[in-house]
């Protein structure tokens, strides 16, 4: 049920209803039916759909190229804990009028940075006991927290990257209060963004010393966390580039590598995004399975970028086939652990309803409950499992079985080789593959 | 001293000399001076410049939209041994030719492949007792040796990673033979290219089990090659894409992400190859610094791309600027360990005189010897080295060289921040440190 | 109905039905059906599929790192006209089991060229007399002619752009030929492919001189098939690079100022392909505006790229909403002047069963049907051409209008400004339009 | 000499001097050196190097992950006129003490615009009479000037390609005040910036609509300057995307088309940004000489993009080679026609101090200045140019010239090739070519 707060910002909308893929209504879900089982479980549970504080409350339409667009009657207020109340009552109204169950912030989402860090901590730590009111009152849950550390000019070196020891230390003391913050309201999990962390130019950068210092900061803000009793997952979002010309978290498998590097296996998962994947020059379900093969899929930031665009546009899903294979990769491994699906995405700059907020989230949810149930179908009605099962199957018996197994040395492989002949040719078949794929979106 | 074999093939071209930045012969180096002596030790020592046996031996010219262009005068022989022993008096007639000490082989560079696994390894050893004699007589020595496993259609599906256990058998037999033959002639090192491991479509791909068994087979080649003996250092050569849509060999951090999976650490390094760092969307110079700060950086593979086009269009180095932010990297870390400068580069299929791959290699050498020559004048005379110390200055002493010795937790940080207010600003500098590069191209 | 040579090269294949979306048939269409009327004419004359000789029939799979895979058993021949008679018998057994009605060809498609130009243009003649003959005997048409100018070495700088006049009259000969062939075979429409019309290099190009002698070359080309009685369109297919680093023809607007630079206006439209779209940074739907704006689109060459991969990867299209966006395009204009829908596409390199070559085909068709069924479908049964009227409106009356008509001078704009103040905020609804579509596919 | 005004704003820098290249003062000139003579001319003849308000003046770093980073002391001022006063006086102490002649605008550039049409035309026409006064003081001039229709919210849909013709008008009234502002400054030229000219999502736009707007409004900002007097020329600045999804002015070639289409040829040159023509997959020297060919090469927009970068980095120029090749064009053409090189860059977020200003603009400075010595040595000293003319000798006599003065069919062509039999191979030489522009960077 809508959680409003003294006003009504979303005046004209309510609930948004499933009304099933003949609707004509637009401010209706087509697809995304919360409760309707899939798979095993019902689509909320799948998905865990977050409200992305960020973009739903505080993007207000700036680019490099003007100013924003979009007048929020949620920033009327120059008070800032009156304003950030206000705010947060939208937040709240918008995410159950979507009947979503979870969100996802920033600190400094939740209310204006203050000039000295003791006043800034103040003033989430007000909003942290506000917004627990909300969740209770809601229902709505933390997906997880995170802390700005690369708007603020004293970032612009990066935070734990930075060249100078006492910016290293304010992005710890930030970190330490978002941490804090996302404990009290009960958050599942912690994101760490790259943000600033990367480098402008190589030539005046010691790239190792920043590098050990961004391993031995994780370390510490997880020991913190751990110690105040924190028992979620730490999630690193990885991302190629922008606003640094080389982030460090480049994409999972570099983010896995660093996690190795330093010794963050046991508690860090990755949370991958659309946009990031593809401006890695990766597809989505690719970065999915990365992380998934190293038992670290943990949430999904969920957006899409523009193929002829070079940057993170961070627009809504609306590729059901993308979203497709990508739940493909979910359902065959162990889905999310922990994390959950957040509308990290945007509306356009030109898109200044408010309604329109609604309508991208509503087109962003159908995508992703279409693309499960194209999933599950595959999985269910399709030949697809048997045809890659049968694909791989020497390795299931035989000497193919051993050399999994790990009892052959490379002279077994010689000889087999030697005795066996030229191996026959087998086609991969990728066209069949995606007619199949195809028949069922 | 320039070694033929029974007829010569660079007729009118005899030793390339060195004569200085002044000359106007196109025939002559005009900065790579082999003897001198640059940051404590000779160019040729610095670089240990190799000629690629496939490019420039065997590389006709073809393109996807046309067959070769090229009629090498070495590749009149219909009979295989013949045709072979011809190509490799024109091999070591041109490397004695450009006073290079050093060359690279796949397998199936020497001698055409046999249509039997036996018959093919007795081509190679009759080849490698053929080589020997020529290395013996021009002291030329083999920086490394790889196997071709990716040209014939067997592995269209990959080698290692291949779904049918057949052919990652007969991919390691052909390792076995290619091991062998480097280990005869004495091979430096040996590379593990990518070729076809990777996918063309991850609809029809068990990535997990493809991925385990690149690291199976890579533990088994290295075992192998240390039970004959072999000191060397094994190399991977990362790349992004192209022939599959996705290598899994990405890039140098996702390369050194497996070999830390498999435990390969203590036996493997990376081969950066300028072309495979631009098409990953990285600089040359980062992926020389992702390994370095690993330490992995064992060889290059020097050649260049267009920021234009989306392919490998292996162009020869003749980027001064780009190759001396390069030789920074190098100078500021171990150098090569174990590997040298191999010319993986093409003439373009335009370029069909054979007078143009020995401009080619004059240009590449040239720019590489500009680019050390200009890292050495930035470290020696200029106050690049000053100002990067200075600007990690704080982690040198005090709370922050706490910090480097992990002695500090988030709380410490936090108070730190606490009680030091705001960081003072301090610029980047970035434009000053491109114009005192550029102060030495 | 199946119209087979000698031998039936795909056996166990019959006549590709239509069977509808329901059915589990790799083998039948699920949306194309070919007499099926939509937005009042049958689906096949919307397409005029068309069979694409050289990839279906020539693409053996080579690429840059290994030859071709595929054993094509109309291949078998060493005899050029044998093997060019039994390749038209398998090119026809394929067109009519598909149940298309077009094909297209390059001149050295239909047989290997011969060491002189007579001989090869004697080849050309005997296929031409052999082609007709199938014509007649399957109801098969020509949907366009060409020439390859680019394979041979001869043309490696070049044809009509080539800095050698010798090989400028060379293609203007083949092209001769050419031009005969498609009109004695009735060819409805003739294209010009940039081949290697482009350069490699900048700093050895005389690009003015070049591209006047193309712009010479094609009103050449244009009198002489006219003077023979040829009624067709003249199509040139933008492409922005490869092989050459840049090619003339880049895109859609480039190649409508070529024209317009040389006159061509009345002769000439485009050819438009989707990967060469997008590897000119364009959709493919972006590339039919632009030419439908200058009433130039002729023609489509249906593939796909890979969004992820920088070249010409020309995989068969299967993306739906790509195609439904292009197939908007198309309904809202005049459709396709002349031409139809060529499948310039290959299976990958891997897809080794001939069988792969009629599911891609299969899967391509249906992409085609789905995209067509979509747009109609939202413009006949949505409010989405309301919404865009609705938005374009202000130029439908008043001052609006007189400015359409050309009526109004800047001061007439200052004062419309100065006296009607500031306009109103007008939301975009970007992501209304894009769920609106996604509703209907 | 330095021209100040009520206070320095840049203090402790004076003039920068010509130091010549030994010299280690990062504040002087080491190849910029004004009134050496280059071919023919002074090299501040053939650059007119001008600084950009906008970046200089305007630019304090924000970008879509933080806002403005830079204190810039000529800021401090709240009353409208007296900051834009204060800001005027930096902008000629700037041009002045860097010793440059020219400066570029937008019309909110120079003064905040107002809540109302009329007061913003009151403040600009107030500032142009203070700018005036600071040329007269200074000698500086206008190169051009131009309208900022992007940044204010009215523009998000586009300015005279906006859907409601209420925004267009608005859009006209802003471009005759800054054309009347430019005319009064005596201004050179004057900029048509595409701005949000394109569109965000092709499904919601009436592109041939849109884009005949834009043709009617240039046409009527021509008349309207013609009928003021106005003299000088005008520029499209070409760009491909950024801020909108896709630009109307993609690239040279297509701007070239649009000026075409719309009969503005007399009229309208290019204004060619280097980090435009890299986003549009091209070299800025290709943009170049496609602007030259068209005899459209009117002006530069000096930077450089960054290659792993997919969006406008604005950065300074320092890649002499990039450069080098660009001076090569210009000097084998006509220059630039009426327009100079503007240093359209800015230096980079963290580059906070005032001192960094300078060193970007010096390092720009120098490098133009190197890449024209090296242009002007390689035409004057080496064979670069009789290569070249031998490359394409065929055409300058015997039946090559005769194709060139247009006396050839296709059948003389078919005929010359019949006789003439296969063309010699003739190497393109691109490495050698290569090598000889390197010998003197
Ligand atoms: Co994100
Ligand atoms: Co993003
Ligand atoms: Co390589
Ligand atoms: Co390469
Ligand atoms: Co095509
Ligand atoms: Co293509
Ligand atoms: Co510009
Ligand atoms: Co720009």
């Amino acid at each position: 049920m809508a959680v409003l707060g003294n006003k009504e910002y979303f005046k004209g909308i309510g609930e948004i209803p499933y009304e099933g893929k003949e609707s004509d209504n637009p401010l209706a879900f087509k697809h995304y039916n919360p409760e309707q089982v899939v798979a095993g479980k019902p689509m909320k549970e799948h998905f865990k759909f977050a409200m992305a504080y960020w973009h739903t409350l505080c993007g207000t339409g700036g680019d490099p190229f003007g100013p924003g667009t979009k007048q929020f009657p949620w920033n009327a207020s120059s008070e800032p804990i009156a304003a950030a109340k206000e705010k947060a009552d939208a937040a709240f109204e918008f995410i159950t009028k979507m009947g979503f169950e979870y969100y996802c912030f920033h600190d400094f989402d939740l209310v204006d940075e203050a000039d000295s860090l003791a006043e800034s901590e103040k003033r989430i730590q007000t909003m942290v006991d506000y917004l627990k009111q909300k969740q209770e009152a809601s229902g709505v849950k933390l997906l997880w927290g995170t802390a700005n550390c690369f708007s603020n000019p004293r970032y612009m070196n990066g935070a734990a990257s930075n060249p100078d020891f006492n910016v290293v230390a304010h992005a710890g003391a930030q970190i330490k209060i978002a941490l804090d913050a996302t404990i009290e309201l009960g958050g599942q999990n912690y994101v760490f963004w790259g943000g600033r962390e990367g480098y402008m130019s190589l030539l005046n950068t010691q790239m190792k010393l920043e590098q050990d210092n961004i391993g031995r900061f994780l370390n510490m803000a997880k020991d913190y966390a751990r110690g105040q009793g924190f028992k979620g997952n730490f999630f690193i979002e990885p991302k190629p580039m922008e606003p640094m010309k080389h982030q460090y978290d480049f994409d999972a498998a570099t983010s896995i590598n660093t996690i190795r590097e330093y010794g963050l296996q046991d508690d860090f998962k990755l949370n991958i995004e659309v946009n990031h994947a593809t401006l890695a020059q990766h597809t989505f379900q690719h970065e999915l399975q990365v992380a998934a093969n190293a038992g670290m899929l943990g949430s999904i930031d969920a957006n899409r970028g523009d193929y002829q665009n070079g940057w993170d546009t961070d627009q809504f899903p609306n590729n059901v086939t993308e979203i497709a294979e990508a739940m493909l990769v979910l359902l065959k491994s162990d889905g999310l652990e922990g994390g959950g699906v957040n509308f990290d995405a945007k509306t356009r700059r030109n898109s200044t309803d408010l309604e329109d907020i609604f309508l991208a989230h509503i087109g962003g949810a159908d995508t992703f409950a279409r693309g499960l149930l194209v999933a599950d179908a595959v999985l269910q009605k399709s030949s697809y499992e048997d045809l890659l099962d049968k694909r791989y199957a020497s390795f299931a018996s035989g000497a193919g079985q051993n050399f999994v197994d790990g009892k052959l040395t490379l002279l077994d492989l010689y000889q087999h080789a030697q005795s066996n002949g030229e191996a026959k040719q087998i086609s991969g078949k990728q066209e069949l593959y995606e007619n199949l794929l195809n028949q069922y979106v």
